[in-house]
């Protein structure tokens, strides 16, 4: 994997700024919200909430990759809408996944940033379209993904002209079944040793249980991660999807004061 | 997975008809061919080889899943130009994969059935448009899809209409590495005993060795399989791609004959 | 892996004979029982059973290694005595585990060939001392053994002088769920082409499930498996463990069969 | 898994203790040394440095697992003595690993606490003998365990009448290879949370790679580990035994003050 952009040789490492938010500096990226974009009336609520508790950036799925075609698909555009009015009343900005080319454009009238999520990873079409605007990308790592492979996706996106992209890691598939997947906190020590682009790391997805989030945040951040994805809600046990891995407020506002206390130390 | 359209409770088997083939009747479906269309030279020589030794379908990539954005990504519309022409002329249907939903309409100008590969199996955008088709869909497991995920892939499809589809196990990703992927043949019987759409094999990518090839197609067959498509070229170490596991004109001659030997048993 | 015993360069290929059933012979070796030794009478049934139907040994586990220690751990001595007056009565070699090797001297009093068991696959103290036997061993594979370890293990036998070695695949573990474990038969067709010892396959625990056992012995058979050895019992249901994966006396039937015409054509 | 001994419901959360050293105290546990005893001169040398920069622990090899026979199987009873000899001298309570239930008694002339390998976690003889000590006994992970099958093997030693284990992550097998193994922390979040007995990690065998130890050190610790087991040496290249993972006597000395730092915030 030599001469490739993403390569520490091949220039200086990377900050990839969303708004006034940047990926890669001291400070830690928080990035919040629920798995979906339900109602505006539940995002306004939970937006403040995560506002005046020092998160920074504010996530909510409106376009869903479900298993099964007849699951709850997200509200889509009007999904995209809430979410960027929500983003704008509470002054954080966005990120949402976008799953199909033919929607690039359009969302980058609504969102911040743009997620490429897991299923999508190796969707090198994708990769090579957002690679062709200049919005950040947060790359979330493939189900059972290498990393070599993760960082090639990385490398679609920048060999198209696109700098700002941020990894994440959500934990792979193994044979373990108590947790949903198997954080790999290995993956984010190789990147922020031998790469020059910043890596985010999901407790949620990376655990399934809503119960590790808090520890496996603390361990994320020691790992080495720029920053954190969090599944939160207003009212977890309510949430559409992927409620048993959504946290509360409250358990979130310990984690973030727990992230800056680790921030002094590392 | 009650009251899925897969599910045989929801109707007869189905079988796949791509011109004068048939997939999921007694007779095995042989596709082969080069991993990617190379040029009409060696293309044509390939053809007629595959008429004459009995095989059913002729395989091709002109667009190509790489890892690497430097890799080389298939000759593309001039590879369908070829493969379209070669099947014309040595009086073959073809299979080729379609990777971005947009190319759908263009490629059903050159192709009989189209490949989703494995990279694109949670490709849920991609799966239900060539849904809205009424074209042949060969749908690859991914790289680690469960069967139930895989399964759920082919519901995308046949949801929008479409009961065209083909399943294909091409081996998933394990710890092993004497292979390139571990071929599930347990996946071929539960879909041969549960479901009611046809599934064939690829032990090309399921080994990744081209020794093994042999052996590994009648076991598939032996497995209940419907079919195999195998990686071939008349001078297989000169493959541009996939070049460990392809096999010569010479191996797949006596594949096909051992499968008849094997279809009259079984 | 060059100049082991275990290769085909270091010699002939290995038959292993346990009284007059030889692995590595044209004629495929079927192995089978229930999971445990339950009791006298229901052995007998089962083993007057197996010998009707032309199966060539008889299996049962008397020392059996359980994930909770508050499990049936098996009849240990007493199981001993049962499966070899059984044995003896009915005419079929026998084949039961060893989990301690200050166990081996006793079993030899009672067993024809010794298993060890997937969890002891690594447990190289075992492997050791069976190696400075002359009995006949079937060697289980890992559960997450890679084949190169496995090989290994098998060396480790025959470095202390005993090359009365059997292999046996019996699944390995993958994220696949909807199976107990991933029968692997690339690894089969591995051994067949490059080592020199005989290897059988398991597709009790290699599917987990009853209706799966046997398309996938045919397919094993196909891969070029020397035999196999199946779970079954007079009633499955009412099995002591392993219920699930364990075959009638019927279906058992069918498979012998249905190995016999695929003998013919391979 | 209700009513069992490691359960916290079973009872308060266990310390083990270790002459001076106790596991599951707020004071983090640092176990150190080289993979394998080579010889007096060496492991003096190594023992004194661990001592003076506050390790609190001495490990090395004497029985050596290894995928080969022919292999450096270690130094055996002579390795013992060595460890033995320079544990007193530096005062340093030791850990060594035991592979045969017979060679228990002797060991514990010896060794302080008995090290259960990855390879041998699932020989449930040699956890039922440990069982009947009272010694102090170091349960590591197996190669491919599930949680659950780790905390049974830890009741396996608990349900025989020894609550002194400390369990160990030390890494999983999974697709993954650009380290040696994925190493599993969410293992250590789910074992700190429900159940009563201390949990360590091995980030040498979790990462395979040098460079990554620290980093991976402070990690576990966040994760909630009660301490690390890290292989080190004077002279890391010259490890007779697994020097791509092993660290220097500097690296280690800023790890121990990492730690100490952490200990403080969490």
């Amino acid at each position: 994997m030599k001469d490739l952009l993403i390569d520490q040789n091949s220039g200086d490492s990377i900050k990839v700024k969303v708004k006034n938010v940047v990926f890669g500096e001291k400070e830690k990226v928080i990035i919040s919200g629920p798995c979906s974009v339900e109602s505006y009336d539940i995002m306004i609520r939970i937006g403040k909430e995560l506002k005046d508790m020092g998160v920074h950036m504010l996530r909510g799925g409106a376009f869903k990759p479900r298993t099964s075609p007849y699951d709850f698909q997200g509200l889509k555009e009007e999904g995209l809408e809430i979410i960027k009015a929500v983003g704008e009343e509470v002054k954080l900005p966005i990120v949402t996944e976008v799953m199909d080319a033919r929607d690039i454009d359009n969302a980058l009238n609504y969102t911040d940033m743009i997620q490429i999520g897991s299923r999508n990873m190796y969707n090198y079409t994708l990769l090579k379209e957002v690679g062709r605007t200049k919005a950040p990308i947060l790359l979330k790592r493939g189900l059972s993904a290498t990393i070599s492979e993760w960082l090639y996706a990385a490398e679609y996106i920048m060999s198209e002209g696109n700098n700002n992209v941020v990894l994440c890691e959500r934990g792979i598939r193994t044979f373990e079944n108590y947790t949903r997947n198997t954080l790999d906190l290995n993956s984010v020590a190789v990147v922020k040793q031998k790469y020059r682009i910043p890596v985010i790391v999901d407790p949620s997805h990376g655990t399934g249980l809503r119960e590790l989030v808090p520890t496996m945040s603390l361990a994320s951040i020691a790992a080495g991660a720029d920053g954190l994805i969090i599944e939160s809600h207003i009212s977890p046990d309510n949430s559409v999807s992927d409620a048993r891995q959504t946290i509360s407020m409250e358990s979130l506002k310990n984690i973030v004061s727990g992230i800056k206390k680790l921030e002094e130390v590392l």
